[in-house]
């Protein structure tokens, strides 16, 4: 095992730290979140911080770094329009994805930029990402500041879900190997998901004989 | 495509609205959190909410829902203590961590019930899970209240990373599908991680000819 305790991980090269720190809570989702100004420039940008916070009422989580300036821009449409949306991203267009975090003009479009089209719904401003197979029309509700790293939590509700149909279980779960989905780790390792298996509702009084024992 | 708005989300069956909504922001990383109350008990529970939230300093994040009683178990055990571990769950015993979301009573130990063993290191009351091989141990910072939905955001800074070797790269990046990591979506959905691509980091002066074009 190697340990590294708090004092040696501060003084580790800095990008060697932040891959190690990136990848040491496991693997991240990646979507496209999508946003317009008020003067109607399109921007789109990969996030790996997008997460669910809660299915009644639905509720999504996205941790942005206002003072890095790609990511200034997302929260300034966020903030200015109140809407945006999230797009998941699969493995045909992830190396699309991934390049929407280069520094690009304020002026340039991310859709443009990266060969990826928008697309918009009836009464939602925000632009979609048209190949994504799941998408998130959000409301953004509250801005939450993290003071320890000068980050923060942005918090919407989902308005409009959408999904291609044969995704979707009976139960009503998006089956995201299908799907093509990837996940992320470090800054730029994407992975497949594979469907290892599903496990029933856990009960003290039904535990299987477990084939691992500790 | 399903086109689900905020009206017909709400008006979904639970069990179906639970799957569609956790599923549809991606996949989620899968870790068990090892905690201790005062009198020694020892506590692990899987949670599918833990999140990186910065590499300087090196902060994780974890969303807990303090109503339900195991996440409160949990929450108990962080607040008397100050610390707890975050430990990535492989393929190899991932039913084990799964069964830790059973509702054992407050005198059980997951640890005990589902056959994994607890190990501790120098300095550090937390317990770790010793078939784990990416550990962290955790200092808690502060709790953060989200009042729409009466769930909290945890924050803890990274005091010990503890990672088989063979996993870290010379980058610093850990090998999550060499790890057997799993991801989760929904409540029950365990999916295995290939890597797909590692990409580069994006300079709009590099751009490739993108193989999807939108």
């Amino acid at each position: 095992m190697m340990h590294f305790d708090r004092e040696s991980i501060e003084q580790l090269d800095k990008r060697y730290r932040v891959n190690l720190v990136n990848s040491s809570a496991g693997v991240k989702s990646a979507n496209l979140i999508g946003t317009v100004s008020k003067a109607g420039e399109e921007n789109a940008a990969i996030f790996s911080s997008v997460s669910h916070l809660g299915s009644s009422p639905a509720l999504i989580g996205l941790i942005l770094r206002p003072t890095i300036e790609l990511e200034r821009h997302t929260w300034q449409n966020i903030e200015s329009t109140g809407v945006y949306t999230i797009n998941q991203v699969s493995k045909d267009f992830v190396e699309n994805a991934h390049y929407t975090s280069a520094k690009f003009a304020r002026s340039q479009s991310e859709f443009v930029e990266c060969d990826l089209a928008s697309e918009y719904i009836e009464d939602f401003s925000a632009p979609f990402v048209r190949i994504s197979r799941i998408k998130l029309g959000m409301q953004f509700l509250e801005t939450i500041p993290i003071s320890h790293n000068n980050t923060s939590l942005v918090i919407g509700q989902i308005e409009h879900l959408l999904v291609e149909d044969e995704l979707v279980t009976n139960e009503g779960l998006i089956d995201l190997a299908l799907a093509g989905s990837v996940g992320v780790s470090g800054l730029n390792n994407y992975f497949s998901l594979d469907n290892e298996v599903t496990l029933p509702y856990a009960r003290p009084e039904e535990l299987p004989k477990f084939s691992f024992k500790g």
